[in-house]
């Protein structure tokens, strides 16, 4: 497997572009993106557990029940969530926007939307500017990265990946493109996850590698705790790399899923490190627990913590917070894990430095934990020695600038 | 019922006293309490649901199991958690010494602790003052203020109340002292709750009472999301008063519930507007839920969520942001409400606006807005007008401050 350019476009017959449209008030950003596959897809998708679902996610898991998908529109700036009725029309409008100027069926085109909740989407703008839209759409980069600026929001930088990776001597790729910095917190962020292939695979195939690299990825991750109400992840898949199909648990299989979980996690730590405000990724590495989701639990829990986080942002290895975070978690969650078998170590780049042991205190630099605490990329490592469960959880420090992009971003 | 001064020494036949011994390093503030009655109590208590428990809630959880206490000694500055066997025998010994002092049972001693997790306590230093302590003994407001100001640690403000109120022509009377600013989060706080009555009550009713009280109130605070492993309310009810025996579900029982829920509530109050670098209250008012418990749910998530926060803190009205929360409260809690049917206000002394009609947008004075959310004292009023059910969860919003205290607490 390497990574190469072109994102989205990396893979044959796929074209990408983004446009302004005038959704996003007061700037002159794009806010319109379309992907687009020349040719029939298999595709997946997961979608917010929220239970306020925007009208985007209510049409588009209408729309993948067919394991089918030719395109995504996706704008930003709003989010057509709690829009009622209204809004289930303009997501409608969207697809039939797209179909007519494609030519294609309007039951192949997934929406996407997010930016402010609970205001009706001008929608005429997007119809004013599909043509401009499908004039610009492009195979190369150029065309991934404008439609990947048109779905940023408090976004700081982009966010992509390709890779190439061989199947029967084959070429194939697989590429994607992410937005998600606030609102992110397991499952599923406000996050717009879109990954296109050329692998040819069966839907069911595809529909199960998307879950479980969602699962070791973008559901690890948490900003901030809230989860959205517009979150999505597609993958479309349209065979373009002519290897033999991919059918379920066969060797081609593993090597396209293990590529596929390489670009989520990517994708994964490149959003927690853009997290609103964040100054550091962090990531909680669990070993030795009951089980996979005993692991995942706790390291969500020590993730998640205000505490943890602000003590992250200070660089304080204040490791009792994170076992404080480990206990209130496994308690909410109705797991266990033995307290006198915990071991914590804080990690980076500038070293390691063992802080607990067997659940307490143990005599520890704190000038070395300092600076170990004060690189960009920091684990905290948790070693519960009661079985072989392990997770990893990515997120980032609570900061001043979270508060103040927050404290005022609707206006 | 009548509000009354003199705190915890309110109640006739306590004594409470504070002083420095020199657990908080650097500073020459007050760091060791002991509040007693001269005669026996009746006792309840509550504690952390944290896995993760200091060794003086597993003390006090034993010690309290016979319904009968006689004094609570409470350190802060060092939270003897994640201590190991040496942090129990440390909070034994805090008991013993107390017992031996005070010529009690040390089984009629709780034992409370604040403070940093993880580093051992020096009990050395209680052992030195505990004599002092006791000389410094007082049943007057004094008394109170000493003990108070000796649980402290990032509070920035007393938080007490007592109350007087009439059972069988006698005056009786309620007293409570609380800490609690960070780490604050249903069910438990990083608080400490100390409540005297000279009532005469059963242990039985008196348990039922607290754990009621503590159930609308306490359970429904949220500062930051984190439950500490050392949370304890703990009452103590000396019979002082010579009112006859209060049984249970009698109308005296009533009068001295209503009294107990309003002393717990109002200091619930009192810690939600002291959150950490909190610049307010916001109380999150949830009606017409298809019973209490989701009522309370959804309130808790509304306000734990730190978008929501944020927004309290920039006066932005954003119940997008509010709705959302309830929405992925509902997935995560497993409960239900009908989205469609939701209308939302925000409200203050400045006023009220309706800003969400039927989950959807209205038009509304966004100046108004603005007025009614600069105030101090803030309410999110949620009618989801389902069924009957209702609860009030009290938060604050997201700041600054709350960054900086938590960047560097340690040190």
């Amino acid at each position: 497997m390497k990574e190469i350019t072109g994102g989205v476009c990396a893979a044959k017959g796929f074209l990408a572009g983004g446009i302004r449209c005038g959704i996003k008030p007061s700037s002159q950003k794009k806010d319109l993106a379309l992907i687009y596959s020349k040719t029939n897809c298999s595709a997946a998708a997961v979608f917010t557990t929220n239970k306020v679902k925007a009208a985007c996610v209510v049409l588009s898991e209408n729309h993948i029940a067919d394991a089918k998908l030719r395109a995504i529109i996706a704008n930003s700036g709003n989010a057509n969530a709690c829009t009622g009725q209204a809004g289930i029309k303009t997501a409608k409008r969207m697809a039939q926007l797209v179909a007519d100027n494609l030519l294609i069926d309007p039951s192949d085109v997934a929406v996407a939307s997010t930016g402010v909740i609970g205001v009706p989407l001008p929608v005429d703008l997007i119809e004013k500017n599909i043509d401009a839209l499908k004039q610009n759409l492009r195979s190369d980069e150029l065309g991934h990265n404008a439609a990947l600026e048109a779905i940023m929001t408090t976004d700081t930088k982009k966010k992509d990946i390709a890779v190439q990776i061989e199947i029967d001597g084959k070429a194939v790729h697989i590429g994607a493109m992410t937005k998600g910095s606030g609102m992110i917190h397991p499952n599923m962020a406000t996050m717009l996850a879109f990954i296109t292939t050329d692998a040819a695979i069966l839907p069911s195939a595809l529909n199960t590698a998307l879950r479980q690299a969602v699962k070791k990825s973008f559901n690890r991750l948490t900003v901030d705790g809230d989860t959205s109400t517009n979150d999505m992840a597609v993958v479309m898949a349209n065979g373009e790399a002519g290897n033999t199909t991919i059918t379920g648990e066969c060797e081609n299989y593993k090597i396209f899923y293990n590529a596929l979980e390489y670009v989520c996690i990517d994708l994964t730590k490149k959003m927690a490190r853009d997290g609103e405000g964040a100054t550091k990724l962090v990531a909680v590495k669990v070993t030795g627990a009951e089980n996979e989701d005993t692991a995942e639990v706790l390291a969500k829990s020590a993730a998640s913590s205000s505490l943890v986080k602000a003590a992250c942002f200070g660089a304080d290895a204040n490791w009792g917070r994170v076992l404080c975070a480990m206990g209130y978690g496994a308690h909410n969650a109705g797991v266990n894990f033995n307290q006198d078998n915990v071991n914590i170590s804080f990690s980076s780049k500038a070293g390691t430095v063992q802080v607990c042991k067997n659940g307490g205190s143990i005599e520890f630099s704190e000038e070395k934990a300092k600076l170990i605490l004060l690189e960009e990329e920091i684990d905290i490592i948790i070693e519960l020695n009661d079985k072989d469960g392990e997770a990893t959880v990515w997120g980032c420090d609570l900061t001043y600038d979270y508060v103040k992009i927050n404290g005022d971003y609707r206006s």
